[in-house]
């Protein structure tokens, strides 16, 4: 092959060649606006060079040394501060919810910020109460057994906590309302939304779910704490400058973040780490997942050092089985199995139905629905003993084997029918108080309910077995069984009935089965917490992909592309936008560009050599071109008339002579090296590169011509309206509306009003 | 912009307008030749041009159903039968080589077949031995205690197992040497061995591995595991459509594979899924994640239903801890932790040297070497207890709470400081062993010896501070000791050991914290194990990145381009390949072609318009354009003059009547979506397109002009020879020598000469 006389040999990368006036302006860019993409090839490019700047201007003196070390070791600081914070806030949200929990009960006389416990530390009655704790009969000197007194203070007490939340939230931190698990996903996935990681959220959502919690609301903090986590990780790195304004590396602080969250919500910092690498986070390099490691080993290394329960353990459930499973048990978990599939597609289906009749009808009674929420659900558990104790408390009872001791009747043999009526009715009445509670505005998750909801029904099944062993002991399937110790656990039916709702409503599986064998440590039951996995999942499947978070994506619209996205048989061509606004290298006034920059809004624009041969000659971002414009203004008299280039180094633009006022060179703000696709390479290939290399256009050349762009929204645009089928057909007319501009993104799945309203009106 | 006339609407992605003559044909082709790399986004769309046109072909009757049923359930069956095999092979693995071991010690009276625990099952006596089974010194009626009858029979057998796993390996299966680890890393990563995996490298190797284990050879089982695994995964998907042609597809089997064969290994089904992940794999998609889950699951309860140890455990060394860990104890699980890593690296460097020398002196004496090595092993161990015994039962003994039962003096105090001075010395000289054993000519891993050797440390660590704490009760740093259990559990410290052994070796993180956590079941221990591995890996990296695996990789010279691999600041114009030999669409004879095929060992020509313009047109491979001149040979009189073309729909080439034999077009074998760069582009992102995306080779275009092409192999030439550091200067002179052949691939690193020399030289 002859040497191409256009290369010049030894072209340096562009971000290299590229010099702009002034070092730091480009780091004072407001690269990403609100709603805006992620540009990941760009970020770390950007990375490249910031690092490699360093290395050149640093000598061999030990200040250069110290330097680089900090340099080098930033990732590791912050991820020792973020896990030390998210320790330590677990253990604050830990310990006011337990004593809102009791406040809801009775107060401490010895002082008023105790708890139940901590008030009858070490001198408890069989009830865990004692004389120094006074329910609120007693308080207000009503006789002690004035039952219904403290059934209106507990009403209104949960009542008044969820209008407290609903109104911080409301007024303080609107982000902070919801799990938050859907749109941290989306974050990492490389989207941008301003405010959503805050400090105010990090407050607001931290007082609000420990209030929620104690409100007895059937909703969780385990999600929420996934939310919490990852605003400390962004309110830390933001102080440092290798994350300060790289989006892409602050990513991975977030999702070592995330890990930390799940790690500390379930004393399970293994599960932490494969919950950020299977459920959360779209990049995860192998960098990421040591630092992950790291960050989450040192929030429950904090954790445990705070100790908040005082019991040494993590979580209120933690558990330990010492006995071993039949073969024959393996039907009882498959069946359990079936059960979660089921919960999660149902629970999932009807809750997106009150998700769309709350954006319809209650969007501005978000305090009051949270406070009603609460009123209800008092009302309700408070004649099912197994709703009206909190959920943790009340899964640490049900896993028990009954040797540890009898509660509410779990092991006693004649009270076996009731307390079974008692578990199947507290395992519907919470999947309805779940369904209307998951998404209210305040801080709420769906882990904890879930696996409550799990553990009632697996309890029941449990005993329901135990019966039958009981009854007919003679059965051959009952062969097996051992005849010194008890056959059936229901315990572990509990256990593994929590696993299987968990599964059923997230869809997940490795990092599950590590959560639940880290609250147990039952090494005997890892096979069967894995076989009712796969089967909830296999179950699941057949009704929806993803869990509920994939499916509130969908819901609000997110312009997320999920690892499971699919569009075969198709090309590139037919999704992409042909009728892109472009800029010519030559011949533009500065009139025109700012012209266009005000009718699009679309997040970039390729440059071209001249509108006849569409010669591609890079991509211009919109925030850069608006700097640089800005820039160009504030530092000499430009005119509105001044002519624009666009020049690269390859190009024999006209050689502007220094500051005149009737130039400006673009030619440094151009990235030079776009990605270009072929028209016919199939769009699945595209997808793959937007899934695993993460640029924010990919233009379409043919020939060295631009024909047409793709972004991450016009694929998304086609996943979700069945294609034309006929590949011979012209696309269709809405596949040509353009780059949509990130600022009026949003509505590719469904006319119906979308959750966050501000967040594609604005 | 306007309308690009070139661009005709709604074009096909190659994939599906490209209909060669007949469709078996193109799954015919042998389309990797040996030592080739895979180009995984042409495998992912052969993939969906196959289930596209098994779509269409299907109406909607019941056998089209359950033929759909069946092609969607492939990838389950496959795993449920590879989990499956891998269980039943590593059962018989295990009985065979306890079977083996107890033949050097002597044999069963009752049955030649029955190891010493099944001979004396339930009538054994304190030393696990019993009336029936004779020492051989019994058995030729020498007196009792004729202790050196016994160690000749020992030695002798030692030997003779040694010497027949080499003869084996060297006879039938060479490829079954070693450990495997890199190399199926490298097939993962795409590189084609073929033989690696078959049938005969199955069966020697588990005959092998056996015998080798029972030679009592400081190797371990439990590297030659996964590679066994992937044998059995590679065996049986070659029986299923969906897999037999497509390596990209097969290697999601051999993902689950070694995640199954870690399973089986240590018992532990999700450690299995996440060293898959972490250290094996290179593409993880999430449906590759459920499906390893599952292939491990089935394997561990296959492993687990035929309880080959009848013991209920699934290895040997299984241990459960009930004692919590004091705070202080985190300096010595530092000092463990640093131990880990400066053993991982002392023991790589060294274990290369030795390579280096084998490779060099002792290439023709791998039987010799591997039955001296026994030999050796045998002698030096008689000596010290902790050598002597198997690894496995060493660990289990080390492991264990002193409450559990005595061993050797472990437990005794007066005893301590022989124990420990046994302890120490087996430490070293298990350290010595290793580096002379590991890769020696039969199958050998390294995970249990430096786990062996990690537990000999430990128990001298715990056992040392426990005599600090016994005799300086009243230090200070002990106030935290409680009062009535012991303090110092050495059982755990020996247990960290390993795990920092194993760390420093394999820079494993987070799947080795899971395998140790599925070994012991102690909630407890996480944080322990997380703190040991951090500091090990911080260790270890100071000497070296990547565990010895990597480290093999790089010896060897194989074209794997590792996730950690960088080269920031030069651009692909600095390392493309510009003399790159081309064919142009038209104008070629067809003995020109075959010249040049004979000529360059190229896999892949770019074929561009005329050599003039060098307007890219498209790619064809070297195998697909062999098959299509056999094809054309074969049915058809062609002259060797016979014009060729390479058309593609957007030309205007010479219509071409029918069959004739002075035609021939390529066009259906072109591809004609290669991904192509613009030589500006930072190599970085280059090489993150190979390593996420997985190209074959990316083709540098520079305005529509093909300017030069880059492979994986340019780049690792480049990362491992210094590059130059001016970018202004012409690049070097070897990094034109253009797209190096797969036939005569791998001396980029040293001038060494390589391992598997039958692998690059052939």
């Amino acid at each position: 092959m002859e040497s191409n006389e256009n290369s010049s040999s030894g072209l340096n990368p562009t971000t290299l060649s590229r010099e702009p006036e002034d070092d730091e302006a480009i780091e004072a860019i407001s690269r990403y606006e609100d709603f805006a993409t992620v540009d990941w090839i760009q970020d770390a490019n950007m990375e490249r060079s910031r690092r490699h700047k360093l290395m050149n201007s640093l000598d061999s003196s030990w200040k250069s040394w110290l330097w680089l070390s900090y340099e080098a070791g930033q990732a590791w600081i912050v991820a020792l501060l973020v896990g030390c914070t998210v320790g330590l806030n677990a253990a604050l949200i830990n310990i006011i919810s337990e004593w809102l929990s009791d406040v809801k009960l009775g107060y401490c006389s010895t002082g008023w910020w105790l708890n139940q416990k901590f008030c009858c530390w070490e001198v408890e009655n069989e009830i865990g109460s004692c004389d120094d704790w006074y329910d609120w009969s007693m308080r207000l000197n009503f006789p002690r057994d004035m039952l219904f007194i403290n059934l209106v203070f507990y009403i209104l007490f949960a009542s008044l906590f969820a209008f407290v939340a609903a109104f911080l939230v409301k007024s303080y931190a609107p982000y902070a309302a919801g799990s938050g698990i859907s749109e941290i996903k989306v974050i990492l996935g490389g989207f941008v939304i301003k405010g959503f990681l805050g400090l105010w959220t990090l407050i607001i959502k931290s007082l609000g779910v420990a209030m929620v919690v104690a409100s007895g609301i059937s909703v969780g903090k385990e999600g929420p704490a996934v939310h919490i986590a990852c605003c400390v990780g962004n309110v830390i790195s933001r102080n440092f400058s290798k994350f300060k304004d790289n989006k892409a590396r602050k990513r991975e602080i977030l999702s070592a973040a995330s890990a930390a969250g799940v790690a500390v919500a379930f004393g399970s910092p293994i599960g932490g780490v494969l919950f950020s690498l299977e459920e959360i986070s779209t990049f995860f390099p192998l960098k990421t997942l040591w630092r992950t490691f790291f960050c989450a080993l040192v929030a429950t290394v904090t954790l445990q050092a705070i100790n908040p329960f005082r019991t040494g353990k993590l979580v209120i459930f933690e558990v330990t089985y010492n006995r071993d499973w039949q073969f024959f048990e393996i039907f009882s978990f498959i069946f359990l199995g079936v059960f979660g599939g089921l919960y999660g597609a149902f629970l999932t289906k009807m809750n997106l139905i009150v998700a769309t009749y709350r954006r319809k009808y209650l969007r501005d009674y978000g305090v009051q629905e949270a406070t009603f929420l609460a009123f209800i659900t008092a009302v309700i558990g408070y004649f099912n003993i197994f709703l009206r104790i909190d959920m943790s408390e009340m899964m640490s009872i049900l896993f028990k084997e009954c040797e540890e001791g009898d509660y509410y009747g779990l092991c006693k043999r004649p009270q076996t029918a009731s307390v079974m009526n008692l578990l199947f009715w507290a395992t519907v009445l919470r999947i309805g108080l779940c369904i209307i509670s998951y998404g209210a505005k305040v801080p709420c998750g769906i882990f904890v309910p879930s696996m409550a909801i799990g553990a009632c029904f697996g309890r029941f099944v449990g005993m329901g077995v135990q019966a039958l062993h009981h009854n007919y002991p003679s059965w051959p399937i009952f062969s097996t069984c051992p005849t010194d110790v008890p056959c059936i656990t229901p315990g572990t039916y509990s256990f593994l009935g929590a696993a299987a709702a968990l599964c059923g409503v997230t869809k997940m599986t490795v990092s599950l089965v590590v959560i639940m064998f880290e609250l147990t440590g039952a090494l005997n039951y890892i096979l069967p917490t894995m076989i009712t996995v796969m089967v909830t999942k296999a179950v699941g499947d057949l009704f929806m992909t993803g869990g509920i978070a994939d499916q509130m994506i969908k819901l609000n619209g997110f312009p997320f592309l999920d690892k499971e996205d699919h569009l075969f048989g198709i090309s590139v061509s037919q999704v992409m936008v042909r009728d892109q606004t472009v800029f010519t290298s030559t011949g533009m006034r500065l009139e025109n560009i700012e012209q266009i920059l005000d009718e699009c809004g679309y997040s970039g624009f390729p440059v071209v050599e001249d509108r006849k041969n569409m010669k591609l000659t890079g991509f211009i971002s919109r925030s850069e071109l608006k700097y640089a414009i800005d820039k160009a203004k504030r530092t000499r008299a430009i005119s509105p008339s001044a002519y624009c280039f666009f020049s690269t180094e390859d190009q024999n633009t006209p050689t502007v002579e220094g500051n005149s006022s009737s130039f400006i060179d673009f030619g440094p703000w151009i990235d030079q090296t776009p990605f270009t696709v072929h028209p016919k390479l199939p769009l699945e290939t595209a997808m793959d590169l937007f899934k695993k290399m993460g640029p924010r256009a990919i233009l379409v050349e043919l020939n060295g011509k631009l024909i047409g762009l793709l972004t991450k929204k016009d694929v998304l645009r086609a996943v979700h309206s069945k294609p034309v089928k006929d590949p011979l057909l012209p696309s269709r007319p809405e596949f040509h509306r353009g780059m949509s501009g990130d600022s009026n993104s949003g509505h590719y799945f469904s006319d119906s009003e979308v959750e966050l309203d501000t967040l594609v009106r604005r």
